[in-house]
């Protein structure tokens, strides 16, 4: 970590161009991190690029400083230094990844356990709850700023990350984490409210339908719930309005292993898998192509939801 | 706090009984926070009764301590020291409340606003998250011992009353307390599990069921969903399976008001009430001789559940 402080430190001595990025499809903990990285260097230097990717959820558009980001296409600087923030692989990057070919010096900062080490200099932390959390501790070891705005982004990226605080990973650490950012000033209620108290109509309705429709298989170790197409134009929902889904079907007593089937096309089928305690998520996406942390893990398939559903079951079924 | 800390410890060097009681239908605040200060009391005396509620949830049964629980009936010796944990008033101790008559000494410890200050010693503080975090507090200025076990217990307290550490009441010192706990070798991840993760079937069910027939009024400001007798033995679920419910209605984008009407008997109808904003659910839940917090309270109905609903709509709009 020291070296990246240093190297940070003196780009921005130099007056460098310094670029923050987090992956496509993004999630609180990409999102946060790389806002609470992005505004606080802009305190110590002008030359800062907040990179967009392909979409931001709905639940996180209170962020602060989502205005700030660029796409790709309207960036036209050089960038001297590349900090890619919570991604395991550059390819995650979507099409952003072109700013490997043309940034000078990449910081990789990660806590997934599948990190490729890919950067020049690898801040990676598996035993870390979020990317927030490693943030934080690079921010604060570095005394580079933090106020209310950045601790807002660190403490989604923290409580999204954790399951609200609930997985292995979280630590005393990571509760000293946000009991520091009450100290900056953050509404700790009002962040829970954007965050978990605003689920759309629409996306409420869909809930209902996915969930009613659950099925339960292995003695009810596995739960998979199915979104189809048809699901979407009833409810006039998103395909990305599926957050709560697969946790829900977690949360049942005796699942072990959780999955939700996402049909964004016939043969275009997101994957979304959780466990409880003994399945390894990372290990079955990994077979899928996709990947995550233990016991939460995303793939794709290009197979029907059908023939994606009989693959999964009986991969999971090696493991029960 | 010193004069409870200070009579206790007296009490203890007396050899006196001390009993730790809390209200009925208790929750994990209240079963958390008795069986945290039974616990700790217990290494320091033998004369510590914990006193049963009427039921214990099913979410509660993995918490430490429970098999100490005696019943009203078999509890024969004098108690020289009645704490009463996380109750607003005598009479929500039910028929625990007769201990009041043979016990010489009150010490009501609790953060309800609404508490009527009826111990001989008070420890009310309503801008705690919850009793648990008092309780800790108390502890640990009185140097009492907490172990594994008692921090356990806490956490559990703390949790459950501040919806995953989500609610206003939630400061810098409740994620510190919780920071702490972890020192005294907590493993959070299986407390979550056990209070998060273990949604038996039949109450999977009555959750769909319920949900399913929910219903938005004022423009979705009041979401209502009803749960009846005739969906019990759809679902095989007892009444006190509705945990989530109102929760999930009042994390719906627009709705400041969200109630669950809870049909246990034709005439016998228990309200929970959640609010996001600017509804004071304390006051509404009141008029129905009930109380709690300002965004989650509680009351009974004598009425029919049609004729409940009505009357409870009419009251909310006074406030939208």
């Amino acid at each position: 970590m020291n070296s990246a402080i240093d190297f940070i430190r003196s780009s921005v001595t130099q007056g460098l161009s310094i670029a923050v990025v987090s992956h496509k499809n993004p999630d609180g903990d990409s999102l946060g991190s790389l806002l609470a990285m992005g505004l606080s260097l802009e305190k110590l230097t002008k030359n800062v690029i907040f990179v967009k990717p392909d979409i931001i959820p709905e639940d996180y558009l209170f962020l602060p400083g989502l205005e700030k980001m660029k796409k790709i296409d309207d960036i036209n600087t050089d960038i001297a230094v590349l900090i890619v923030l919570d991604c395991s692989d550059p390819d995650r990057l979507g099409l952003n990844k072109i700013l490997f070919e043309s940034s000078k010096k990449i910081i990789n900062i990660d806590h997934h356990i599948s990190n490729t080490k890919f950067g020049d200099i690898n801040i990676v932390v598996p035993e870390s709850s979020s990317t927030g959390e490693i943030v934080f501790d690079l921010l604060s070891k570095a005394e580079f700023p933090i106020d209310t705005e950045i601790a807002t982004c660190i403490y989604t990226a923290i409580s999204t990350d954790t399951g609200r605080f609930s997985y292995e990973s979280v630590t005393k650490n990571t509760h000293l984490i946000i009991s520091k950012l009450y100290d900056f000033g953050i509404n700790g209620y009002n962040i829970n409210k954007n965050l978990y108290q605003k689920r759309s109509l629409s996306r409420t309705k869909l809930f209902i339908l996915a969930v009613s429709n659950l099925k339960f298989y292995e003695d009810g170790k596995i739960a998979i719930a199915k979104v189809t197409k048809d699901m979407y134009s009833k409810t006039n929902a998103h395909p990305d309005e599926t957050e709560g889904i697969v946790e829900f079907l977690r949360d049942t007593d005796g699942v072990e292993v959780a999955c939700l089937l996402k049909e964004l096309n016939n043969n275009d089928i997101k994957l979304s898998l959780r466990t409880k305690e003994y399945v390894d998520a990372n290990k079955i996406c990994s077979l899928f192509g996709g990947g995550g942390h233990i016991r939460a893990s995303g793939a794709s398939s290009t197979e029907t939801i059908e023939e994606t559903e009989k693959m999964l079951l009986q991969e999971i079924n090696k493991y029960l």
